[in-house]
């Protein structure tokens, strides 16, 4: 009997050979538990909110407004939202052509692209054009756009990506059916980057007739959290102009920064910074979103990229593959109007916006440096500090004994390990091999998210799961850090 | 000098070859006339709010304080939202884990799957099962995914639909490298299907050495407005199963419908009549949407599908790509969720949500008439009325001396008579070759949506605008309708 379209064995291959950790094995086994009444902690992917983070309280005002319109026209309106949120939602809805439930252009409302562009101009200092910043649902979605247009097969088509990396990159890439060329951040370097070792990876891809087209920066990064330094970036802008890669900025992490002596500093300015010929040359796409921050409006899916050095002709393809999907959800364009262009000193919920997002930023600050120590306190687990981000990413040196068992139990030693840990605790983490590591090297992925009260018991919760861990798989074994 | 991966010339040669007329040249030209300050109306696309239809009260009510959860705590909330929807806002935050700006599942709430799976059950009269329905932002991305789990290649991934068809499923079929297998409707059986000629179609393709492994039918149609009857669907679901086939069925209109004779059946409830063994054979899956009935919620994007006789391992790969960008966005759920479980009888806001829904559907239903008719009092326009969707579907008899000029201008000729029909009356329409057409017959068309008040007048500016192309171009060519 012959198969059918949807029957396993003759679905796409490349939907098939896509790998996505964040929410795969452990995930799924941490809804089961969940199911059955077990508490879990989803330390698994960054969602803030899920964790108890507030939503900041203006822009939801002004959107709650846009979604109602008919209360503008309510006497009572102003008893229960302030005047600039009423202002606010007047605007935004005046850069609507029907209000939130209106497709827009495909693009995004022109209005919010203006404040985007506005917001680059005063973030870098260089000029942004509004035509070439596209709004997305979340800038996963971006992402997605933009290797579609790059991507053509599995010789060509070709991504290099920093190793450990968010796997919508790898999954991505699996997807379209494309080849990642890995390249690995130095662990011992503070996950620093050495443009040598960039060069060997191009060379080696090539000498296996692998065109490579693009390279990807996470800055903050994720998983490791380190943020690039102004040096590193030019590096990298001088190596792709080199080899002709164009540049994806993932730079979602931005105003998650918990060093002082680290800034952000985005790739668009580095590259205007440096001047003729490699502004007018290197092509740059860089992400923004508004799931990350200290908004952490992860459900509202929200993002844009902005466009550098794209010639019109293949602005207008991805116009064109964009407007397929018809237009991102409104309500997130108006969160993203709202990031980009806060309550500015004067405006009633100046301070109340202020307070809160200096609240959640300095509490995740805080949050960073509880578990960099807790981790760096445990047996065999060393962990490099969360410069920036929302994730810690411990290294975990598993016993000989350790690796044994797994290898028994079917499983990656890492995943062995995470799913120990879920059992054990509830603390739902993402084993490091779903990011990518160096063969024999071990780590897991967990944000920094847990609300602040309740870290010091996780942590002393995983200290003890993890000592027992230890001297269930004997630890005695002259292990040398790699 | 080599070409960087985002030149034109080495994009991916799928992402240049896919065309979708929706929102194509005449959208563009539509666009850049009103920068000038020309009034556009825009009719290229179903988006019920940006032509002034207004937003139902009740789910914006509900939307709106989950937005905005801290009002539910404000003493003074009651005097501007009814107690519905204060109730019904706290049961949608109760279905979500962290409110609308946390990351919900990646098929979607499972609550609000489950009101999804009642609402399948009351309409079709047989169990629907919340874990086979998954949410999307917006009906289009889940046709995406799907289209995307099934083409390969170009001679392997290949789809058969009706032509005229919605562009989307051209569109996403060239984006993923598969070929299109065009079934004709017969214009002059008021857009039936005859499945002979289907049978003709993928015997045709299989002589070409193209393996046909899906089927879509948009139902009710766009652009042809037609609903398909009980023993057509029946006729489908057979050739289906012989096929072996998997039917996508787009029933986003299926609260459209404006003639009572003609009531919407869904594919899931034919396919449970027919029984064993067809009933267990057939993989159907069928989509709908919060953008399209009474509704018209375009801009908050979301949808859903059920999937139907899908092995469990296919559902698992279809989740593990939906994960790798997380969330559909959680707020269209609720909207969703609202749409299949609207006010009941008694509940403070049912009277208001009855009176709003019927009294937009009222008025589609007369816009219908008052397009039809005024498309066949027109010279060399002929139009099959709209019994169900958005849309009118007029056949324009273009004249040979048309057809020559458009030639010399370099146009295809309904693209020619579509850019003059815009710049002569601002009126936005998409020509017949955007959606498919047989050779020599030539369409336009356009959303019953105006402003019903506006009607007569834009009716009025189209005739006029027709009877002088007509007499321009010469009408006394003997011209008989195909």
């Amino acid at each position: 009997m012959s198969l059918k379209a949807l029957d396993y064995e003759t679905l796409n291959e490349n939907v098939k050979n896509c790998q996505y950790a964040v929410r795969g094995e452990l995930y799924l086994r941490a809804s089961e538990l969940q199911k059955e009444g077990k508490k879990i902690i989803f330390t698994n992917v960054g969602n803030p909110h899920a964790l108890g983070q507030k939503p900041l309280t203006f822009p939801r005002q002004v959107v709650a407004l846009c979604q109602a319109p008919f209360l503008l026209d309510n006497p009572n309106v102003g008893m229960i939202f302030p005047a600039d949120a009423i202002a606010r939602a007047k605007h935004y809805l005046s850069l609507t052509s029907g209000g939130l439930g209106a497709y827009s252009d495909s693009r995004g409302l022109p209005g919010v692209r203006k404040e985007v562009a506005e917001f680059i101009q005063r973030r870098d200092g260089y000029p942004s054009d509004p035509e070439l910043i596209f709004l997305t649902d979340g800038a996963s979605k971006g992402v997605m756009q933009i290797l579609n247009c790059i991507i053509r097969n599995q010789k060509d088509g070709v991504i290099l990506v920093p190793v450990p990396q968010y796997p919508l990159y790898s999954a991505t890439i699996s997807l379209l059916g494309g080849t990642l060329v890995p390249y690995y951040l130095e662990e011992t370097d503070n996950w620093g980057l050495d443009v040598n070792n960039l060069r060997q990876s191009v060379a080696q891809a090539r000498s296996q007739g692998i065109t490579v087209r693009a390279m990807v920066i996470i800055n903050p990064g994720n998983p490791t959290g380190q943020c690039l330094s102004e040096a590193n970036l030019r590096e990298i802008l001088k190596f792709c102009c080199d080899e002709r890669l164009v540049l994806l900025g993932d730079e979602v992490y931005q105003q998650n920064i918990y060093q002082d002596e680290r800034p952000f500093i985005s790739s668009k300015k580095v590259l205007m910074d440096m001047g003729a010929p490699l502004s007018k040359e290197v092509q740059l796409i860089s992400f923004h979103t508004v799931s990350k921050g200290y908004w952490g409006e992860c459900g509202q899916r929200g993002g844009y990229f902005e466009m550098t050095n794209i010639p019109p002709r293949t602005v207008e393809e991805i116009y064109k593959v964009a407007s397929i999907a018809l237009s991102p959800n409104v309500s997130a364009q108006i969160f993203m109007g709202l990031m980009v262009s806060p309550p500015k000193p004067g405006d009633i919920s100046y301070d109340q916006f202020v307070r809160e997002s200096k609240g959640i930023l300095e509490s995740l600050r805080r949050r960073a440096r509880i578990m960099t120590d807790g981790f760096n306190s445990c047996k065999n687990v060393v962990c490099n500090f969360t410069e920036g981000a929302m994730y810690s990413f411990p290294q975990i040196k598993l016993p000989p004994k350790a690796i044994q068992a797994a290898k028994q139990a079917g499983k990656v030693p890492d995943v062995f390990y995470c799913l120990k840990l879920l059992e054990a605790t509830g603390i739902s983490t993402v084993p490091g091999s779903g990011f990518g590591q160096k063969e024999g090297v071990f780590h897991l992925r967990t944000t920094i998210l847990p609300a602040e009260e309740e870290m010091p018991e996780i942590m002393e919760s995983f200290k003890k799961f993890n000592d027992e861990f230890m001297s269930q798989y004997g630890d005695n074994f002259g292990y040398s850090r790699m």
